[in-house]
Formats: C-alpha cells, structure tokens, sequence
C-alpha cells in the first residue's frame, strides 16, 4: 500500500476551504552584498504577518539535491509520488494546450527552430511571435500521414504541441531536439528496450518530420522543427476521487493547467495578472473545497537572472493577499514548488520555504517568511508529497488510521 | 530488506539499560488565552531539567497529518512499520483481556449496548458496571456454536472481546456497529474481497448475535451487543528476537498491555498509578534490558478536553520522575504516541515532542520539555518507527554497516 492509498483510504467530508498558493520558482539564494535571498529581500507585510500566525517550514520537491522540472514539483505538491507519476513533456504540452489525450495518442513538445546549411543556428527561431506560430502550424496540419492521425497546436512563441494518434504508438522513441546549436536536427531513434512499437513510432515520426521540413523550407527564420519528450498519458487517480475534493485551479500558463486537470481539478477562468487570479478567486469561492493558485513570473525572473525583478514579482504578490485572506480560508498554505535562484538562472535543488496557516496547528516563533526563518520553522524539512496529507487534516479531512 | 531488517542484522549485545516513557497522548495545541500548549503549561522542573541534559526533536506516529490509533502508535515507537504491521482492534482487545490467539482465531471488540424499538439508544448501555459486565459475559458463555468455538470475556465498563474459533475464517468481514444511535444495529456482511470464507464468516457472526440478542432480551440496559475490527493475529516478529532484548513493559491499561506482549515484551505486574508503576520499575530492575512505561491519563484528560486535567496529569509525572532517575538508565527517551490536544478532544496528526538522554547524544540548546522548544532540538523532525534504532544505537547494542 502506497502513502497515497493510505490517505485516500483515511479521507471524508468536511466544509473547510483549503488555498495552495504557489510562487514558482520562489526559493532563492542569497545576493552576495546582502546575503539575503530574493524572498528576504522583498518588503512583504502581508506574508510576515501570515508567517507569524502559521506554522513554517521547507519543503523537497523531490528530495535533497534533486532540482525538479516543474511537472513533477506540481505532482509532489497535489500529493503524488513525483517519481512514481512521472508525467512526460510531450503530455504536459499537449494538455496545455486543450488537446484531449486517450490512449492510443503520442505526444511531443515541439520548437521550431532555424536551419542554415544542415545545422540549427537558433533553436527557438528568434523566438517568433505567436501569431507566427499559429500561422505555421495551420501549415503544417495540411500534411497527412498513413495510419495515424497527426495534430500540431501551437503555445507560446516558438513552441507548439504535437500528437500522432494511432494503435500501438510508443514513447520510447529519442527526441531530435539535439540542444544546441551548431549540430544537425536528429533524427528519432527507437530506444533500446522499445521494441517493434517503437521502431514503427519512430518511423512515423522521422517521415512527419521529413514533410514538415519541406513544408516550411520557404519560411525564415522557423524553417523547420524539433520534438522531444515524447510520452504518453499515465494512468493518474485524480485528486478529486482520492479525497473527494471539488478543485479549481487558477493558473495562467499552459502546463500548470494541463497537470491540474490531469489530477481531476477544474481550471478557472483567469485573466493573466495576479489581482485577475485573485478576481477569479473571489468569483469561484463557493463553488469548491480546495484551490490551486499559481503564480508564474517569480520562475520567469529567477530564470532571467533579475533578482530585483524576482523580488518585485514577490512584492506584486504579496500586495495583492488581502484579498485572499478576506476569504479566511480554514487552510492555507504558501511555497514554491522548487527554487529558482537569480544567481543560478534557473531551478534548483533546494527547499521551498512554506507557510501553513490553520486554526488547527501550532506556533513555531517564525516572524517573517524567508528561507533561513523557515529552515527553523515547526515543521521542520520535509518533502513536497507530504503536503497535501497535512493540509487535508487541517481541513477535518483524514480520519484516524488505526484503533 | 526493510529498515527493519537491517537493524536486526546489526543488533549486538551490552549491558546498557534502556527506557522508553510514553506519555500517551502528550502532545497538544495551545491554549488561546496563553499561547502555550498543555505541556508548556504544566510545572515540570524535573522534565525541563531532563531536556537541557537530553537531545530533542519531534516525532511523527506514521507521518505528516496522520493521526494515529494507539494501536500503530505504539507498534511504531516499539520500530514497526505501522502499516505494514496493522494490528486489527479485535486481536488487541482479546490480547487486552489476556486470550492467547492462535491462527484459527477471529477476534472483534464488542459493545454492549441497548435496544429500544429495533434502534440502538445507547451505544454504551448507560457504560454498565465492569461487574454487570462480567455477568452479562458469563450469560453469552452459555451460547455454544456449531463447528466453531466462542469465547466472550469482559473489558472495562461496556467493552468486551469477543473470539471464535474454527479453521478457515475470515477477518474481512463488515462491523455490526453502526457508530451512531437511532440506527438499527447491522448485519454482519462478507467484504468484497473476502471470498467464500468471508461469506461462511459473515453466517456464523450473525448466528450468534441472533442468539446472544436471545440470551440478553430480559437485561437493562445492556440488551444487545455490536461489533467492530473482526481481526486475525497477524505474523509479528518479536522485537526481543529482533534485537536480543529482554523486554519489560509496564502498563496498566489492557491495549497497550496487549501490545506489548504481542511484540514480545513481557507485561510487569504493576497498580495503577504512575508510583505504582514506579515501584513496579524498581522491583524489575535487574531483569530487563529495555522497559516501555505507558502513563494513560494525559490522554484520557486530552480526550476529555480538560485541558487543566491533562496538565495536572503530565505535573504528576514530573514529579515522581525522580525515582526513575535514580535508576540512571543508559538511555532513556520520553515522547507521547501521539497528540491529543485538550482543544480537540481526541487524537491528533501533530507529532510529538520527544527528548533522548544518554551519555553519547549531542547537546542543542534545548531549555525546556515541550512542543516548541522540542520543535527547535537536535533529532528534527522525524518518525516514530526510527526512535528504537537511536535507543538502540546509544545503548551501544547497533554494530557497524558495512566496511
């Protein structure tokens, strides 16, 4: 019996309202004049008072040294082993952008990228604007293949969705994304132990690729494409049959939609601004037990390397609380998913500070909300997975295992 | 392997005595008034002296937000998975009242209740005396089965075990209490997975209700019995052949009691107060290697919701802890099984605070005996099942892992 069946089997009923508010990517690491992290740095009233009446501590998305993608971060934080759910690329694209996956569906991640005489010389085609992106993808749904469906979808500037449907596909295919630049697209590879399935999936795909190549050779700068992480869709319990919850999700990018409705939450209309999502929250408050809010731009900034722009992003937040904490929520917990430390450019291994605010758990003497408090805090270190088991018996929702 | 293998394989031999303390239900929340948890309240100079010569920490019965039966508690602080070693409430009410169980035994905790109209009024009859009890057992004993054997014995007040005997029954199989009045007591049903065996089970419970309710229709209040955790002796390897110990355990309450002597302890005569139980530590000094003492009442007072209650009980403790000291145990670890805040009236997720004296732990600065303070020790927070391997360790009784 896994931990998830054991709280599963544990949970019942209750009216409390639970918030996981996420800041991704709000762990950080000190700046060196100051030796404070982006989060310490950051004038946050709102989130010091919350520390003080909540009890603190950090959280492993994964475990010590393991830096996670942001999907299994998410997993770990609705209460899913991360490892044990792995959820590929390919399928978080694919969701994201509203296509509807069974089981006979491939997904990939694609990008397009620039070719000049065999070799990739951008990656992301200068980044094209979305607009492009549509365009060429209307292009390229003009090719069809033997046997097999094919959908491309565009996201964001130069990435789009790609899904090949048709019996027996597998995903343990390579991608043809080689990562650099300065070497030749790949071409895709059956993976050692994929067998005859994979063979053929990697047949339909090099011939895909071959017409999608001819179909974009006039265009410039995205001239052709790359794929990677392809997958298919896992088998997942939603949370919302694990634990008889109503979830709502409230986020405004793409994948953290797509992992929200895998494990059975309804996503919100939301505009893209913290105080829409705050909007959409208010609007949505009756209607379920346990929010997912979560807020992009503290990654985006770590990613960029701008620590005073991650700390704003922080400040932007944290102004906007009240309007949470009107709605008094009887639990509410707020934390990253992983770090991302401006001086690292990008996610990180460590901890995630949180707080949990309930009636129902101790002080810990924590006075403001920052990595170091946090590390001190009453719940001390422990991992993402355990998070949500907590936050269910704050709300009255677990009953005792055992006599 | 599991952890608890490994240990196994490493245990050793030494003269180091060992005690663990269990206040059952210790841990609390605090008081709204004074921001200060039932422990935190109480006057414990002996506990907070113990505590600046002790290392500290918190520990989880089975893990963040679980709450835990005494039952797993227990097997977890004795180094039991406590999922994986689930004993079911019926085999520990019949070990309770001191019936030994073997493979062909069925055991469940029986209620004495009454009837009125077809519908349970009082789930407890009116709690009848433990005489009017015993009485009422030596009536059902009257009661004989075909093909299987029955045995009735009476618990405290309205509790009693109940255990049948023949080859091939099954433990899945449905409760008859209903857990509320106004509900007519339920049939005895065979569980989904339960098989042929389960459905043959489910005929011989419900046969002999039918002639019990026979037997008891002339009696006032206690008219009728329910029943709940049909359970079978599960295979438990005994700590004593697990790590070479002699075990003695000290407890006035039937569960615990049971528990002990289900991992292999043997159960010291003792009276029922915390100097009885004291005197009963000093009279088996020299006999044991390691001594569980259970102290009930801080959880009764919790479960109560009497929140002075409970601190008095945890004074008296502290009081009559000199005596334990003079013994000067190797090792000596004091936590609780589980919280049971005066707040909740009844078991909690929120671990426990714990403190370890002995000669080879580090020292942390901790000042006093509570969930603050503790929160903020050395140990961190951690499990309940890997305290007996750190008892162990500091005994000097773990060999080395690996070269």
């Amino acid at each position: 019996m896994s931990d998830m069946d054991l709280i599963s089997g544990l949970a019942g009923k209750s009216a409390s309202k639970m918030i996981l508010l996420v800041l991704d990517g709000l762990g950080g690491l000190p700046h060196p004049d100051t030796g404070l992290t982006e989060l310490e740095t950051a004038r946050t009233p709102n989130l010091d008072a919350l520390a003080r009446e909540s009890i603190c501590g950090m959280i492993h998305a994964i475990g010590p040294g393991i830096t996670p993608g942001s999907g299994p971060a998410h997993m770990a934080l609705f209460g899913y082993d991360p490892v044990r759910f792995e959820v590929g690329r390919g399928v978080l694209s694919a969701l994201g952008v509203g296509i509807e996956l069974g089981p006979d569906d491939l997904a990939a991640r694609v990008n397009f990228c620039t070719v000049e005489k065999g070799v990739i010389t951008d990656r992301r085609a200068g980044r094209i604007s979305t607009e492009t992106n549509q365009r060429l993808c209307e292009k390229l749904s003009s090719i069809s293949m033997e046997g097999a469906r094919v959908l491309i979808r565009p996201e964001k500037e130069h990435r789009a969705a790609l899904v090949f449907t048709a019996p027996g596909l597998s995903d343990r295919v390579s991608d043809t994304d080689p990562q650099k630049t300065g070497l030749a697209p790949l071409r895709c590879e059956p993976l050692p132990d994929g067998g005859e399935a994979a063979e053929r999936t990697a047949e339909l795909v090099n011939a895909y690729l071959d017409r999608a190549t001819e179909v974009l050779a006039d265009e410039h700068p995205a001239n052709m494409i790359v794929t990677r992480g392809f997958a298919k869709l896992p088998h997942i319990p939603k949370m919302t049959d694990l634990y008889g919850l109503r979830a709502g999700a409230i986020a405004t990018y793409p994948m953290y939609r797509a992992v929200a409705k895998l494990v059975g939450m309804e996503v919100l209309e939301t505009g893209p601004s913290f105080s829409d999502q705050m909007d959409a929250l208010n609007r949505s408050w009756e209607g379920y037990d346990y929010f997912f809010i979560h807020y992009k731009y503290t990654d985006s900034r770590g990613e960029d390397g701008d620590f005073e722009a991650k700390v704003s992003c922080i400040e932007e937040v944290d102004s906007q609380l009240p309007r949470l904490l009107e709605l008094d929520p009887e639990v509410l917990a707020i934390t990253g998913d992983h770090s991302t430390p401006a001086l690292l450019k990008g996610h990180s291994w460590h901890p995630s500070p949180l707080l949990l605010r309930s009636r129902w758990e101790r002080r810990d003497g924590v006075e403001a909300f920052g990595e170091t408090a946090c590390a001190r805090g009453g719940l001390g270190v422990f991992t993402a997975v355990q998070l949500l088991p907590l936050m269910l018996a704050n709300a009255g929702r677990l009953e005792k295992f055992g006599a």
